[in-house]
């Protein structure tokens, strides 16, 4: 079954890569090497944001540009004038298409770190010229939506029923920079965006108020708020702070809502964009309330993250509407601003292979590799093991697993678990075998898994680590392949 | 003189925007206010990354998209579908074209906060759509050129002629923002990208290596190198730490480099990735030279930043080519990760507009403006001075200016300075007026102009801050206008 891709990023290029990508393909087509079967897997190794887990996004973006990539002839003539690619090379590289497959964590699930998140199957080179698009998207999206679910998440507990929403075009990194985050902030939790694109792009909902500028246009601030509430009496919201919050946006604001109500409308927002929020919103909502406002919202717009929402909320702010920018379409803040994923080889030929180093946590995993997450009694997400893909056999009590970074650390697993397979098969030979799931299912899953994790590990910061474990077997395999790699290599050196 | 924009973000739409610029556009649309001639100014407030500058980045792209700005059918339907725009007024948008002009510092000039780096003069709607997506562009490239400024400066200031590169792309916010970054990083001083479409589109150099993969595809690091330098005998750059940098690497490269020269060819460069950067290249250095390998470069790649790179120089690393990723193509380090620029409404009709607030730094500067640019006997820049854009007449020596944050601090100009004004009219009339600048001329200028800072500005940390101020007149009529705002509004109240 063949489900065709939507036509999203048609604008990129196969060129969207690292020129040692390309210079690699040569090599291995050189070589005859190019059509081995290589398994690939993504995976990061430090939460984002100092945070207890990422939830992951990008996978529809990434298989619509897999699955229509084609060298083009524009394409091919600039590679022909780098003068390092020879003409039979570039002749092969026209018929290139990715035939390979795919296995991955659905979109919008929680995952955690060294768990490889997507697994490619395909010939050397079709894997290989992949790598830098993908994780360039991967890293990106699954970063915003992180940052979204650590955002929705402060104002979910709140328990008050607020709104996180996605207002930071102007600050994102670049077009698609601000298009990506929209889509991804919308996986983890944002309920709309102001970006309009991403609308008509994405079909997010799409919201916005009015400037400063539109205030500095009108001949006071009044007149200003009146021609915007006549323009949409059902869906006007006002920006207070042009000249003063309390002095003057919010008594004009005032006037304009009972002016409203008396044809027959109402005011459905205010927006603070200054000043301290805590203290202003909850100014704000007594005044609203004591004329007889109670429905009027309020949204705030200065410069929020994750930890200001926190700090608002603790000290009694009464906002309803959170609408975050730059800290959310650029992933801002410690432990942010990039995910680390990364590409690693674990196989080729039917061969497991590894990256050596120094540093255990970043020598790679070999080999085909499957997750299980096991599941307890009250259906809480518990624990995740990787094990060998080969084995179909699902972990067992009391079996020995180890930690990913550290051999040394191993535990046995407890028994009252229900293990499952999370990750699914997206593409085989080349070809989609599920239709796209539309956006409000991933933020929906996005959504269940979050709430399904152990206490403490939404905290946002020093939260509980989350148990991942490599299972006896892909630890031994691991252990095997190291002392071969060294014993292989000072003969080799 | 109309030159033609290049075809290099045609895939932009006017949707890339936030709703709220076209339900302003609507308001001013139906209160006949749409063509009122309006200046907006983009500035920001705070340097980037904490530092003494910025490198203004971005004009030509914004360029190519304002020029090429059109409502298309499919647009058009979009907003249609939202149910907030009369059918009058869209159709109205059908012909939404930039008539305006703009004004601008040349892109690669070195700039400081509060100036009006890019003016927009033009009818209302046309300078209120714009604002999205020229912050969007305008913010994001000057916060990358500016960082790769501070890591070319570190590098410069070495005095060795080590190179920097931008090798960035899987880890940039989306596919844009790896271009953006690529174009942007190249004007603030990088030589070179590895991204093979920023090549294209741009005409940057592009450069690469190899990756782990490669050396882990063959039976042993030795054949990896083999192979590798085969296929590009004078251009083979080998990595050295796919399992050991010393033990392994190291001298499997002195073999092959001893291969090469016997069939008439030099080793390039080896590059590391892992471990003490300082420590490993002086070994790998001594070992190269005594080796009689003096000529092969070393590179280095490992999350490095300006603090990195400034940290590898001071402990006697001998790198000579410095491959920056993560950092550089997402700004990151403190004060990065966004430039805060804003775009302000400073005349409409004729007549002067400002924002208000209880912050005097976030208070706008209004009127139409011009920047003065006072030069040393030395040829060092040493004072700009922010004035009326009416006034010809370039700031005396004597004359009290004011602190644009801070208008109780003033101080008297020295004499002795030259000064110019350094800004150009870019569009005139919705065209443009001068062809396009080749990249490699806004990185000679970038170069040039942090060459005649004052001496301290380029501090990586607690840097001289260079001095910018308000010309009497520009002052005075900030504090007429807040006066009669402040009056005024308690009436309109």
């Amino acid at each position: 079954m063949t489900i065709p891709a939507p036509d999203v990023q048609t604008h990129l290029s196969p060129l969207l890569t690292d020129l040692y990508q390309l210079t690699m393909l040569h090599g291995y087509w050189i070589g005859g090497m190019h059509l081995q079967s290589a398994v690939f897997d993504v995976s990061y190794r430090r939460n984002p944001f100092e945070g207890g887990y990422a939830v992951w996004a990008g996978l529809e973006t990434v298989l619509d540009y897999v699955l229509g990539l084609r060298f083009d002839a524009a394409s091919l003539a600039y590679l022909d004038g780098l003068k390092l690619f020879g003409p039979d090379f570039l002749a092969a590289l026209a018929g290139w298409r990715f035939t390979g497959s795919m296995t991955s964590f659905p979109e919008g699930s929680v995952v955690f770190p060294h768990e490889p998140l997507l697994s490619v199957t395909a010939p050397l080179w079709e894997a290989q010229l992949i790598e830098t698009a993908l994780l360039n998207t991967l890293n990106f999206q699954t970063l915003i939506a992180s940052k979204a679910a650590r955002c929705a998440s402060v104002i979910g507990q709140a328990g008050e029923g607020g709104t996180l929403i996605e207002f930071g075009t102007r600050r994102a990194q670049g077009p698609d920079g601000a298009l990506g985050a929209a889509r991804a902030a919308y996986i983890g939790g944002a309920a709309a965006t102001s970006n309009v694109l991403a609308g008509q792009r994405y079909g997010l909902p799409v919201v916005g108020t009015h400037a400063h500028a539109w205030v500095e246009s009108f001949e006071g601030e009044l007149s200003a708020f009146r021609a915007y509430a006549a323009l949409y009496p059902d869906a006007t919201t006002l920006l207070l702070d042009t000249y003063d919050t309390l002095s003057s946006g919010l008594p004009n604001a005032l006037t304009v809502a009972g002016e409203l109500r008396a044809q027959g409308h109402e005011l459905r927002a205010v927006r603070l964009d200054s000043g301290d929020l805590a203290y202003l919103s909850r100014r704000v909502r007594s005044a609203l309330d004591a004329a007889g406002f109670a429905g009027v919202k309020i949204m705030a717009s200065n410069d929020l993250s994750e930890e200001v929402i926190q700090s608002v909320i603790r000290e009694g702010g009464r906002l309803d509407v959170y609408a975050v920018g730059t800290q959310l379409v650029t992933g801002g803040g410690p432990g942010g601003g990039a995910l680390g994923g990364v590409y690693k080889l674990a196989e080729l030929a039917g061969t497991p292979r590894m990256k050596l180093t120094g540093d255990p946590a970043k020598t790679s995993l070999p080999g085909a590799k499957r997750v299980w997450r096991g599941v307890d009694a009250d259906g809480q997400s518990a624990w995740d093991v990787i094990g060998l893909a080969a084995n179909l056999q699902p972990p067992q009590p009391g079996e020995r697993v180890s930690d990913p970074s550290n051999p040394l650390r191993s535990s046995r697993l407890p028994g009252g678990l229900a293990w499952h397979d999370p990750r699914q098969t997206v593409i085989e030979h080349g070809q989609r075998i599920q239709p796209p799931e539309p956006l409000p299912a991933l933020q929906a899953r996005a959504r269940a898994e979050l709430s399904r994790l152990p206490e403490g590990t939404l905290r946002l910061l020093n939260p509980h680590a989350y148990r991942v474990s490599l299972s006896a077997e892909l630890q031994a395999s691991r252990d095997r392949l190291i002392r071969s790699l060294q014993g292989g290599d000072s003969e080799a050196g």
